[in-house]
C-alpha cells in the first residue's frame, strides 16, 4: 500500500455512487474535548413487560403482538409511508411534489428482548434472512411498489427507540436517490464489461487483502476503499445476484456466518453493543431487467474512538462532502485482528 | 396551499441539488420513546481560562492566542487538510484516489466566551461577515485553492467541541460534491432563462408567503420548499451575486439583521441555545465564470420536537433518501410567529 494513502490528506472515489470522500489520516492525532455519548448497559432480560415489541404485549395502537417464537413482522403503526395515500402530482412554477405511496414494516429478529444479531444462533440468523427474502418478494410484487429498503437502526445513538432487536422495511413507489446512483454506475460498468462491477471489485480486493475483514465460501466482508464512516463495512456475495430472493441454503448459511462474525467483531472493538445503521441495497422491484445489479449489505456505524466518542457528520460534511479520519486499511486491520 | 401537501406522504424536489426529500406530515403523531439529548446550560462567563479559543490562552500546540477584541482567525492546529501535502494521483484497477491540498481555519466570532450569533450586536455580526469576506478572498486567491467552505457547527450535539462561539473555513483544491450539484442546476437554469434560479425562486416564494420567515431590504429568510431538517432555513440575498465579496454596507447590514433574527427565533423556539450546522454556499474560486451562482446561507438544525428530541437521519435516510416529518410550511409558521 502506497505510503501517501496512509499519511497524506486525499480523496477516494466511490465506484457505486460516483462520489468522493475526503480522507485525513493524520487527523486522528487531534485531542477530543467534545461530546461523549452515554453507553447504555445492554438489557439482559429475555422479556420486558413494558416493551411494545415483546411477544403478547400491546402496541401503542392497542393491537396485541402474537406469542411469536422466531421472527415477527407487522406494519409500522406510525409509518412514514401509507399504502392508501393519494398519488397526486404538484407543479407550481419551480415547485414540484409527488404523492408517495408505500408501506413501512417492523421485523423483530427474535422473541428474546436482549438478543441482537451477534447473540443469535446461526439458524436464527438464517430465519431473519428468510424473513427478509419473503418480505422483499411479497412487497416487491405489490402494485405501486418499485423498491424495497431493508434496514436496521441499532442503538439509541442511531435513533432506535426500542432496544428489542428489530429492523425495518420501507417499500415504496419511487426509486430512492441512493438506488438510482448505484443503478447507473453498475449499469454503465455491466454494459461495458459484461460482468458485475462488484464482482470485479471483489477480485481486486481479494488479491490485495488489505481491506478484507473475513471471507467464507460464498461471501466476503470488507471495508470498502471509499468507506465514509470510521468502521463502515460491506458484506458482498461472491456470486452476482440482483437481490436476495434466490440464495441457496448454502449461501444463506454463509451470509448468516458473516453477519454474526462482523457484528461480533463490532461488539468486541470498543467492548460495547456496537451501534450502527445497516441496510441491504438490491435491485428495484419494478418489472425491468436489472442484470447489472449485485446486491450487498452495508453497515454505517458512528463510533470513532471508543464506545463514547463518535464521528460527527456535520458542517463540512453536510455542506461540502463526507470526511473521515482513520483509513479504510487501518479500520480493516483492527477488525480483522479481533 | 393544497391540502394533500399538508396531509399526505409525498416527495418534494430540491431545485438546487436535483434530489428529492420524502415528507410524512402525518408522522408527527407518533410517540417518542427514544434517545433524549442532554441540554447544556449556556455558559454565562465572558472568559474561561480553560478555553483554547479565549484571548491570550494557550492552544494545544503551545501557540498563544492574541488578546483579540473582535473576530480572530487562525489555522486549525488539527486541520483535515494541509497546504503542504502531496498532490498525488492513484489508480489501480477500480481504485482511484487523489491527493487533496487545502487549509482549515478557525474563526472566533467574539472574544466573549458566551456570546453566540444571536447575542452579538449587529455591528459585531457585521464584523463576522467582513471576516468571512476577507477569508473568502484571501484563501480563494491562493494557488491550489478552488473552493472555500465557510461553516459553523453550533452545540455539542453538532460535534462542536468548544462552546466559545466560532466557525470554521475549509478551503481546498477540489470542488466538493454539493457545490458541483448546485453549480450544474444553477448553470442549466441560467443558460435557459438568463436569470438566476434563486432569484426566480425568491419571487415565487414572496408571492406565496407561506414559507417566508422574514424579509428586509436586501435579504429573505425562508424555509425552502424542499427542506430536509425539521427547521432548516435559508438566508438568500435578493440580488444575485456569485459570492459574498462585494456586498455593499447596506447589504451587509441587512444580512447581519437576518442572521441575528433567525438565530434569535431559533433560540426562542425550544427555549434553548439552538444547535445547528450553518454554511455559506457560493461560487468556486477558480478563475472560471460563475455568473449563474447566487450565493446563500443554509442552516441545518437537528432538533425536532423539543430541546432534547432531535431528528435522526439514519437507516432509511442513509440508504434511500432524506425523510422529514413536519412540513416546511408548518416550520415556517412556527418561526414566523416568534
Ligand atoms: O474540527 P472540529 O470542530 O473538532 O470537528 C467537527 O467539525 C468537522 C467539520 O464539519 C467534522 O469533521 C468533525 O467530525 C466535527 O467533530
Ligand atoms: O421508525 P423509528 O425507528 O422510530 O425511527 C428511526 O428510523 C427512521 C428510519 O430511518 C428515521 O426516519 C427516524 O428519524 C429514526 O428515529
Amino acid at each position: 500500500m502506497e505510503t501517501y494513502l496512509k499519511e497524506q490528506p486525499h480523496k477516494r472515489f466511490n465506484i457505486l455512487t460516483g462520489e468522493w470522500v475526503l480522507v485525513s489520516p493524520h487527523r486522528t492525532k487531534r485531542p477530543w474535548q467534545g461530546k461523549q455519548e452515554v453507553t447504555e448497559p445492554k438489557d439482559k432480560i429475555s422479556y420486558d413487560s413494558e416493551c411494545y415489541l415483546c411477544p403478547t404485549n400491546k402496541r401503542i395502537n392497542g393491537v396485541k403482538n402474537d406469542d411469536y417464537k422466531s421472527t415477527y413482522v407487522f406494519s409500522n403503526d406510525f409509518g412514514a409511508l401509507m399504502n392508501n395515500s393519494e398519488k397526486f402530482s404538484y407543479k407550481k412554477g419551480l415547485l414540484r411534489a409527488e404523492g408517495e405511496i408505500g408501506i413501512c414494516k417492523v421485523v423483530c429478529f427474535s422473541p428474546n428482548h436482549s438478543l441482537s444479531i451477534p447473540d443469535l444462533e446461526i439458524s436464527e440468523i438464517e430465519k431473519v434472512i428468510e424473513t427478509w427474502q419473503q418480505e422483499y418478494s411479497l412487497l416487491g410484487n405489490l402494485k405501486n411498489i418499485n423498491y424495497v429498503q431493508i434496514f436496521e437502526n441499532k442503538g439509541a445513538i442511531m435513533g432506535c427507540s426500542n432496544p428489542h432487536p428489530h429492523g425495518q422495511i420501507w417499500a415504496q413507489y419511487s426509486i430512492p436517490t441512493e438506488i438510482q446512483k448505484k443503478t447507473a454506475t453498475q449499469k454503465e460498468f455491466y454494459q461495458k464489461n459484461g460482468t458485475s462491477l462488484l464482482k470485479t471489485y471483489l477480485e481486486e480486493e481479494l488479491k490485495e487483502q488489505t481491506r478484507i475483514i473475513s471471507e467464507n465460501k460464498h461471501f466476503v466482508t470488507l471495508i470498502p476503499f471509499w468507506a465514509v464512516w470510521p468502521y463502515e463495512a460491506m458484506i458482498i456475495p461472491k456470486q452476482a445476484m440482483p437481490n436476495i430472493k434466490n440464495l441457496t441454503d448454502n449461501q444463506k448459511n454463509s451470509f448468516a456466518q458473516q453477519l454474526k462474525l462482523l457484528t461480533q467483531k463490532y461488539d468486541a472493538l470498543f467492548n460495547t453493543s456496537f451501534p450502527y445503521s445497516a441496510g441491504i441495497h438490491q435491485a428495484p422491484t419494478n418489472k425491468m431487467d436489472y442484470e447489472e445489479w449485485h446486491w450487498h449489505m452495508s453497515f454505517y456505524p458512528p463510533l470513532l474512538r471508543s464506545a463514547t466518542v463518535k464521528k460527527f457528520m456535520v458542517g463540512y460534511e453536510m455542506f461540502a462532502m463526507p470526511q473521515r479520519d482513520i483509513t479504510a486499511e487501518l479500520a480493516a486491520e483492527k477488525l480483522r485482528s479481533l
